[in-house]
């Protein structure tokens, strides 16, 4: 029996784990579905669902208790495991995402980067030696990887995709402005950097429509 | 009368755009809907309620004009006008987002960089200096800014949106991980990173399940 959840319930859930650990911060122990609702802007019943997709907690009358809940959404997302990245690209972005401590702070790792470029070779970023293509395949067997990250053309994307698959990967964050194709065993999450410029200018056009049609223009 | 186009919708636009480029590229000249919607994976008739949404297009009996379909959705997307880009923030995401032509070449131009670090001030990136947040007013008063880019941490991002907005800005493209408030006439633009990996996690998670499921583990 397969039963996917949904990817909107999907992408609420690191939104939950964000504002349950700014809750955290502000030293607060329980927070009320009717609380949570309106820091998330979110109807109360929906918080219910979205969490009973993932076996439900126990909300009694005086709400959530709101480090256990925090815990447990980390270990829906499998924040409680670390999770080992590779780069492939080595270009401004690459570097960009393998020098922030925004992801090992949650337990992503970026363990390795690789580029065709073979004048990069040996190039540190964040003590990350920049690897070479050949060096693919034995680094891989050699390591565990759990996700690939493509921060390279587009035009070289599905081919890349194809040998990581053909590795065995699971797991590619997708940065490069195309759509993949894989095998139905393997997830992608895409970031794609012009589609979102790109929606936020259509956004601004239909906002200032609707403004001046408020104003009567 | 407000009439605002789902969120849904207004993502598939740059999709389509995408794919009639790819299309364009490939050297062909029509395309029927339900050519178009296999390739995407969009019914043909989400498709024709998608483009109805932005006045519809004419499609007859042999289906669409390549060309002209992608110059149109460009018009929606506001593709055919410039847009000044200013980034908040010169850390590593600042740099390689000034430092690509993936924008430019859609008519987003980044324009000025600022950061708070007086020590960057005059660092050059991709022949863009790197200006102090002190020089922001002055800037804005003087030249034209569509849109601002926040590549800064999440506990900076709610004032510096405020100060944009006093400003006058309409448009926020934001990578800070943090949700903006911002007025009714101001839109935003996320791009979350840790949620999205967060969400390759989860989804990592839930795929490796229903494998499992399906070979009766």
């Amino acid at each position: 029996m397969r039963k996917d959840i949904s990817q909107v319930v999907i992408k609420r859930m690191p939104r939950y784990y964000r504002y349950l650990r700014y809750l955290m911060d502000e030293g607060k122990e329980r927070v009320s579905s009717a609380e949570l609702s309106e820091l998330m802007s979110v109807t109360a019943s929906q918080i219910r669902q979205d969490l009973n997709n993932f076996g439900g907690f126990g909300q009694q009358g005086y709400g959530y208790n709101v480090k256990k809940l925090h815990e447990e959404i980390g270990k829906i997302l499998g924040l409680d495991k670390t999770h080992n990245l590779i780069i492939i690209g080595g270009g401004n972005l690459g570097k960009a995402l393998a020098s922030t401590d925004a992801f090992s702070k949650h337990n992503f790792y970026i363990t390795a980067v690789f580029d065709n470029n073979e004048k990069l070779k040996g190039t540190m970023i964040n003590d990350i030696p920049i690897r070479t293509m050949d060096e693919l395949d034995d680094y891989y067997a050699k390591n565990r990887v759990d996700m690939a990250v493509l921060t390279i053309p587009a035009e070289h994307a599905q081919e890349v995709a194809d040998r990581l698959v053909k590795l065995g990967i699971k797991a590619i964050w997708n940065f490069a402005q195309v759509d993949l194709e894989v095998p139905d065993d393997v997830v992608v999450q895409n970031v794609h950097l012009a589609d979102s410029v790109m929606r936020l200018s259509l956004n601004m056009i239909q906002r200032e429509k609707q403004v001046n049609i408020e104003n009567g223009k």
